[in-house]
């Protein structure tokens, strides 16, 4: 039983959800960004926590005015804005050492006017885009590089077929059947880390994410890890840039009703979605020399 | 103060939310339907209520069991299904009078495989569509016709110019200053009534949709009141079978920023986007020769 | 198909969801009032919609501000507030002739401190309360009298015996079997209607509430209508000041799980929590002279 | 950059949320627990992802059932449910060499039914406590002995006084004034690892909760940094058994309103609760001694 003193462990402090709107208006064509930013500092915060003692706390409100700021010069690829923010902070005090600032990015479009001509969508009118959103991260621990992390997280996806889950292992708990044609359907998770600086970060997110559909869409499934694997191969074989991809994703069971009670029969037609339980697939798909980056990946929600 | 005997009055009961998904797999190229669907009995029930003699209690589980059965058959526009649920259940039990069945759609598309050839998309992979959520009622009141209300939700749309809010009356609480240039954002709930049994629902939801975006996006708006009355008259003169709509929609508040303490301009770029509390604007825009039909707009969550 | 000009109906507009925290600190044991109000005016606001024009458009922030300069005078009883902001509205503004003024409260408790003395509770520190949240609104139209509705709603209730569902019909699609002991637990959402001003708020919320956990706890119940009933039954013979009394309530279906193929049994004691679908028991009790208070109900989210 | 062949990372997989409520029926008096379990393994599953082999697969299914087998025996302290299921499939499969087993409990209480006598709870009748929720992990990682971490969720404090925050640096991007008395307002997500088995883990967990509130309660807040350490001290102080304690706390923040245009004072009185964004102090308390628990800590949501 340990008996040591009690002291202050690892810590991060900082303003959360900061929900940043920035229209680009130079000409009548508008463009919008629209963005949830969370910055957390981490350093030499000690007194605050154990004496009350605040003569290092940049004030989280301080923090949110930064990122507002920030914003005026144009907010481009969310990582760039975060790596900003970073340099900000770790560069301007030195109690400072490091922290993280993480992004969450909603996506509009401009409104279709169905006209005949060309050019059809509304010049400053939009609307929001599909369900899934687009996560970054930038971590600096103990004064390093920063780490960057870019994502997504609820893109829903469905197979009707070409999927089948059998050969698993029976015990005395097993009650399952083998399904050799099943919906396979998942909401995916997945967090990318990149080994190079100074990247398109808008151009890889958009290729990552049509990577990714198109492994999950092309590759039949034996499981879900399988497909998992797949997708993840499929996104480090074609960006070198990255050397590590994380999924978490949930396998939303798809229940073929029985309708034989109602003398009907059920050939892969009719399901009910189910929401609870679900099966839960993490892993990290990585290259084999690739740099350990455990501090940033710690605090993620889940496994990713 | 009342004293009269205690009785039961309006009552309806039924299975709420059967997540139903159907493929249709004919041929190589599947489609899917994704519904949520809701079904609610009304007729004589008392004897239940009062006495707990059950003979009258269709079983909510039979009610689900109904829905994945005749979904067997196909599904079609929600519209479509709810009014053979109605019927069915209207017929085949002679103390049920009427009920109320309800939809929730959501959509999905072929997943863009990215090849260079027209037909692009992949046959039995899908990714879930926008953010928002189709809607349908189907509501029998007393043995009568059905009345069909069709909808939608969480329709989220953004302005970045072409608003306005002024002129309004000042008191010894007022403390708003005029705004000659804002961004207005809302996100659209609405219904819509049909006059008309018949009807394609999956034609006329599109163009409705179509319809509504056009008006947010064309129109100069003065308020939020405007907008929606302009969305609604837009709707009613495209579609005579329609005789009234219904809106409930958030004024998302978008802040601008004050720079002004980092010695910073804020021409309308950079806002803040506030969660709570938001201005709630609910109108009907009707026919004025449209009929009566508060019945079945009863039990709706909100306005509309 | 109907073919009239087109106009405006039913509409209402205002501020939703202001979130305020009123401390009253008298003395050294301070209390705290923890409220979402929302104000919605009604009356003649058709120059807005029809044609831009704000002058009767009382600023949804002024209605903010409102609320927030009335709690300064002290909140109490919620309906009370509302009732304050309803007739300010109403009297000091000519074209206002009704409105909808709704309020969420939620509990919050002095933190028990355990010491051992009588006051052993701490004097300006708190803890949430229980999940379920208390509802009130009052509602003008027509210039006419408020009407105030109190209600509760997310009050999760559960009996782990003492309830059966049996003798109900059986048609081609009933596949379940009767229950003779089962588990009934909901969420009860209710609303009542008070005939009589001046109450004291607060005493009568309490009671009610009591009156429906007893009634709930109680009565061995055939089928969730049975229950619903007694629950409302009991409330209107407890108070003669409401005239009826609405509940949604969902059936939270527990499945006793099939432990057989493990070689157990399980009588009554191992159950799966479903989500979806559920039942939905949706029913008035009512004295049989009360008055129609229809426009009152008009707006609530759900059945009530 | 990196160009090492793929390979499959960390992994782990299981099921999710498996919802059981469990009666305890000896006598009249029922107890109810209700939980919500996941269940994930970890150990040699990689031909599962790359070739699409199942043979090590333990279906998710297998895992739900798996739980629901073993409640029949009893649940007991959600942490003594876990570690049976955690060496039950350790034990059982050679290729599982650990996982990642957790649990949510929800609390009830026994319907209070009002009577005079001192028994005055319903003995079937069940009412949902407050907002919080109980958690428990238990984690086991190369085949190891396994590491209980306890903790609970939402539970919401608030002071009305006795909290202040001056001190802080000022750099040109601050704007936030010196407060000298405020709302000091959290939801506390608070985790414990224990450095001993076998403990009761029920009573601990009821000792750290009133040990948090009333930590909460009773000191001067100069910060929630110094809220969060001097509770995190006082756990460790109280509870030898605990080796560390991690705490992710919003600050949710109460802006006193300025009812000044009203020609109105608020001395502390009337509070706006905003929702985002808001402040999110994260830390670590611990022994100095304490051993290294990293693994033990990977994948839960947010900081802990």
């Amino acid at each position: 039983m340990a008996h040591g003193s009690i002291v202050l462990g690892a810590n991060q402090y900082g303003k959360a959800e900061v929900r940043l709107v920035k229209v680009t208006r130079d000409t009548a064509r508008h463009e919008i960004e629209d963005l949830s930013i969370t910055s957390q500092l981490r350093g030499d915060f000690e007194a605050a926590h154990v004496e009350g003692d605040n003569a290092h706390v940049i004030a989280t409100d301080t923090q949110k005015n930064t990122a507002f700021a920030f914003a005026r010069d144009g907010v481009g690829a969310p990582e760039d804005l975060l790596l900003r923010l970073a340099r900000h902070f770790v560069d301007d005090f030195e109690w400072v050492t490091g922290g993280r600032w993480a992004a969450e990015k909603y996506s509009w479009a401009h409104i279709d006017m169905g006209n005949e001509d060309g050019e059809s969508t509304h010049d400053h009118a939009f609307v929001r885009g599909g369900t899934e959103i687009r996560t970054a991260t930038v971590t600096i621990d103990g004064g390093g590089a920063p780490t960057v992390i870019a994502g997504l997280k609820d893109l829903s996806v469905l197979k009707s077929t070409g999927s089948q889950f059998t050969g698993f292992p029976r015990d005395v708990y097993t009650t399952l059947q083998d399904a050799t044609d099943r919906i396979l359907a998942t909401s995916v998770t997945a967090r990318w880390r990149y080994n190079t600086a100074g990247l398109d970060y808008d151009a890889v997110y958009a290729d990552v994410r049509r990577v990714l559909l198109r492994a999950f869409a092309d590759k039949h499934s034996h499981a879900l890890q399988q497909t998992l694997f797949q997708m993840g191969k499929a996104v480090l074989e074609a960006h070198p840039e990255i050397d590590e991809i994380k999924f978490s994703m949930p396998n939303r069971h798809h229940y073929l009703v029985d309708l034989s009670p109602f003398d009907l029969d059920n050939p892969g037609e009719v399901f009910f979605a189910a929401d609870r339980p679900y099966g839960l697939i993490e892993a990290v798909v990585q290259r084999d020399d690739a740099t350990d980056a455990a501090a940033a990946w710690e605090g993620m929600a889940g496994f990713c």
